[in-house]
């Protein structure tokens, strides 16, 4: 199984969305950091201040980025987000995924 | 904000119960395991196969430990669960947990 090795992870969860999307924050040796977190089925809108790379590790989505139309991405496959944007999100099953930032 | 450092985490998380409880797997360098994670409000059997310290990050719940009657354990607090055993509990808020493995 895939794994971070050489990491530190935060002990408490990220919370947002009553619970429905949650996360832990894994620092890497550089100093960057991804998020490691899962979203029950629901319509949620995100904030991005940084550029954010989303790889969905499972699960089955619809994402609605800054000037496009809604794309549906599954497991195996990822999305990127500009810098001091928002998105949203239908997330038809429950999503296991990744995001990395970049400053 | 407290955290585990020097630390592997998997990307892939654990998934129970249609995603109500989801947990990421944590090895420490003595090779030991914690899982981090988080239950959604609900009613939940879990098996133990390894005695268990189930350290509760934040959230309340009722637990029913092998010979006990229920008890209420609420964020800051922790129960022990005994190896080859099961225990049920009621999550009457989000739990964010940290399981601990003894062998």
């Amino acid at each position: 199984m895939s794994q971070f090795d050489n990491v530190s992870v935060t002990t408490n969860a990220n919370v947002y969305f009553d619970g429905k999307v949650t996360s832990r924050t894994v620092t890497f040796a550089d100093g960057t950091h991804k998020t490691l977190g899962i979203m029950m089925p629901g319509d949620y809108e995100f904030a991005a201040s940084d550029q954010e790379l989303m790889e969905i590790s499972s699960g089955e989505l619809d994402v609605l980025l800054p000037n496009a139309d809604w794309v549906s991405i599954k497991g195996g496959e990822s999305f990127e987000v500009p810098a001091n944007s928002s998105f949203k999100v239908k997330a038809s099953t429950v999503i296991d995924y990744c995001c990395s930032y970049f400053k």
